[in-house]
């Protein structure tokens, strides 16, 4: 999708989305003659979110389209010109002028992909003075979009393969972008589906949605629907009038449930009524807008039993407070008793959606076994990942001009791994990053490693060797096609499949091993050696 | 700024920024023969977020460049038609195809006013379908900006008046307008920059930023500079090898330091030297990217004083990592020695600079007195909001038709409260909401009101009674020009200003009431009646 064509990704494309400091420094190296030093860095994180021990690499696809489209206007040239010096050299800002990526080559590991602390998500390389302009806006392209993935992967693993999970967070998003990153990226982790329909006009992600308590609130009951009549599903045979018999089910309905057939509330029948009308193959009832027992039950099976005698089968109800669990027991126990009584089988089945604030632990009380809950909507904690709401990536030079570079400083948290390297993940042991310029590891040959931080090296022999970064776009050309949304999907949850259950367990899980190779070791040593002084 | 010439604005204004349920709702509408009946909409909070007692309103100035550009284009109207049901009448989507905000009418707090639990941030009213599908923008647009103004003016009390805080945030936020968003409303909860060089261009924030690691690691020292000749700042005068110089006086650094001069690092020297090259009159010092003792320090010191030789004053010094407090009193000690060894004074008042995951208690300690920080650099915890990351901001059916509405349910907090409001701040007391056809309140006239959720009223006295809600969109039209960023500033800390201490405190600070009149509260009661059945 060109960036002409989608405001969308204009928008995200724009150059000056970066911190300033990167464009300080861009005149700094201009001005030192190194505009056009081959660098290389990587973006990585050094510990995985939530107290987990995995991540899912995400955000690739957005850091190629930003790539792509990187071009500095004569507007944002002239607005770096007004935040620097007013004596800057003209020549420089012509330099910026003539920027583009067409230098600049990245290796990734495909969206889906686990990431472990330390394996670059992306390597990029190219001239110093663009590669460092790329620093703020790929971190921020990477990093919420790997965070969310992985939450949302959490959060599939927390439901199981079978409940359908509900993105619904756009409201509680850090603005517009926030909410469409989210639900691309929460999809991509193994979510069902988004509520936010820009995420389905721009990304392909699947949406969904019904209706909301305002819908049932503005119905008072003494509305005149214009055309209550309604065809058989079949098409064949006489229009009935639905609120009418929507009235006669009532009776029958009330009945069954030992209600007086004036307790149920008149406007939300009248709300439920109407979307049926619009909805009749897809009618859904949100029962908690003034009682679900003796209201929203009561009116969704009288409009469900309605729409059955034209042919036309209820889709679901809605449950948005209350204890979920409990009441979505009753529910079905009341759909069996009524599916029974009204002789109307597939009514037992009619899936139950909840949603209320749903975090990790409410989501595995969810769906514990025997839950009778079928659909979970999430928005809060999908979208805000209150848990831990950054993944805290970092961009750091690797080398330049073919020579390693290393950030020392007193922090050893904070050093950087030096060189530009290779990643391989060893089945059944680690993770290895070793220096590019190395032979890969072969499958069933001894290897001696330096898990990061230990002290002492260790030998593994793999039984399979998975090079993990992938060249994607090579001097500013993309070398193949991005897997779409939904391929990344799979390949997350094929990935996840994979990881050993005790890397995968939620709570206090196995730690995953990323190993050095005893070349780049050797190299760490020297170099902080030679740093310490 | 037309939404046109804006590619950011018309992202943001995309119509379809919007949940499903919104369209299905519509659809619901349109065939109940609905979608003109005039409906009134509040969007407030229930809690106040981060455990104070008070927010900013924020969002919008978003929200009314939305109103004002919304429009369903005939690409917008095809999608919904893909996630509608096939055989939905075609008339709908000319009525979508026709819509816009003209019928919309919009009451608001100011930005940057104090805003309580249950006031209306917003009252939107119009059209009910139009109504309904502004929920989700509008709550998007609002609640994070909310968010964040808050989070900000927390930070900023947190920090006193005197501390420059930047926001440099853009990394960790939830995308490209994540960021957007939060440096515009952390700018005008109380920050004074923001790294955010798009919030520069965009919205007009002040923008901040020297240099990072990276450009300090680029240098080995081996690199020859093409041009280290640096002419006086008076602009008369020779041409000095500035590199040359700073070497002379690296020897007179160490010398003070008791430092042997092969100590620091000559690749960070080299980087301090070009950056002094490019920034001669805004040198800025990295110290922790090898040893801040050793290598940082020296460096900058020899640099610094190489530049004061030809005129130039150094503007900082910037710490990363460690102990920040007590590395900045340790540097602020070595300014003051270094500033009489060298006959310098202006080197004693070096503004000193610090970053690295500063949350609220470390900005605390930052901040107590005989601190030497002066500058204070916030990411993570200014855009991610960690302590509680979404304010939760809710969008109410409250009239319909002129009928008030209201929302029931089994769980109290739900409810809402019906009708059509104003809503005023009684000095010395109370926020009251009461129906919008009732006289207001009078300055020195006794009130009873009943504080929300209290089971008693009480009557109170106002000294001073003001009016909170402005009309700024009649049917469509902006009927006063919104206040610039700057002034929505300054207003928002007159706000806080006002703001009783006791109200104002960060830690279990007092509730501050929000009152009911006696007619609203009777409505409430006679709604809740009916409803309970």
């Amino acid at each position: 999708m060109a960036a002409e064509q989608d405001p969308e990704g204009l928008a995200a494309a724009r150059p000056l989305l970066t911190d300033l400091y990167q464009a300080t420094m861009a005149l700094g190296y201009w001005r030192a003659g190194r505009a056009q030093d081959q660098a290389e860095f990587e973006l990585f994180f050094r510990q995985c979110p939530f107290g987990g021990a995995f991540a899912l690499a995400a955000g690739l696809r957005d850091c190629v389209r930003f790539l792509r489209a990187f071009r500095l206007r004569d507007a944002d040239v002239q607005f770096l010109a007004s935040a620097l010096p007013s004596d800057t050299d003209p020549a420089f800002f012509e330099h910026l002028r003539a920027l583009d990526c067409s230098g600049v080559t990245v290796r990734a590991l495909p969206e889906g992909s686990l990431a472990f602390p330390g394996v670059p998500l992306l390597q990029v390389s190219g001239p110093l003075l663009v590669v460092q302009l790329l620093e703020t806006p790929l971190l921020c392209l990477v990093s919420y979009a790997s965070l969310i993935a992985t939450n949302a992967a959490r959060l599939r693993l927390i439901a199981g393969p079978d409940k359908r999970l509900l993105e619904m967070g756009l409201r509680r998003a850090q603005g517009p972008d926030g909410g469409l990153t989210a639900s691309t990226y929460s999809y991509l982790g193994g979510f069902d589906a988004s509520s936010n329909v820009l995420a389905g006009q721009l990304r392909g992600v699947p949406v969904a949605g019904t209706l909301a308590h305002s819908f049932v609130t503005s119905f008072s009951g003494s509305e005149v629907p214009p055309d209550p009549m309604l065809a058989p599903a079949a098409g064949q045979g006489a229009q009935v009038d639905l609120a009418a018999s929507v009235e006669t089910w009532l009776e029958r309905v009330c009945g069954h449930l030992g209600l007086g057939v004036q307790e149920p509330h008149r406007g939300e029948r009248a709300a439920f009524v109407a979307y049926a009308l619009a909805f009749p193959r897809a009618f859904q009832g949100l029962l908690d807008t003034y009682s679900v027992w003796r209201s929203g039950l009561p009116n969704f099976l009288a409009v469900a039993l309605a729409l059955q005698e034209l042919g036309y089968q209820a889709v679901g109800v809605r449950l948005d407070s209350g204890d979920l669990l409990q009441q979505a027991r009753e529910i079905r126990g009341v759909f069996r008793t009524a599916a029974a009584q009204f002789g109307v089988p597939w009514l037992q089945s009619v899936p139950i959606a909840v949603s209320n604030n749903i975090d990790e632990e409410e989501l595995a009380r969810l769906a514990q076994k025997g839950s009778e809950v079928n659909v979970i909507g999430i928005g809060t904690s999908v979208v805000t990942c209150p848990r831990q709401p950054s993944l805290g990536c970092v961009y750091k030079l690797v080398s330049v001009g073919g020579q390693p570079r290393m950030k020392l400083t007193e922090d050893p948290k904070k050093q950087t791994l030096p060189g530009s390297k290779a990643a391989f993940r060893l089945l059944g042991s680690d993770d290895v990053l070793q220096l590019a310029e190395e032979p890969p590891p072969q499958a069933g040959q001894e290897l001696r490693v330096w898990p990061q931080g230990a002290r002492e090296s260790r030998t593994v022999r793999p039984a399979h060797v998975e090079p993990l970064l992938r060249l994607w776009v090579k001097q500013g050309q993309l070398c193949e096609p991005l897997p779409s949304l939904a391929e990344s999907r799979a390949f997350a949850q094929q990935s996840l499949h994979r990881l050993s259950p005790a890397h995968r367990r939620l709570e206090q899980p196995a730690l995953y091993q990323v190993a050095l190779s005893e070349k780049l070791q050797a190299l760490v040593d020297r170099l902080s050696a030679r740093g310490a002084l």
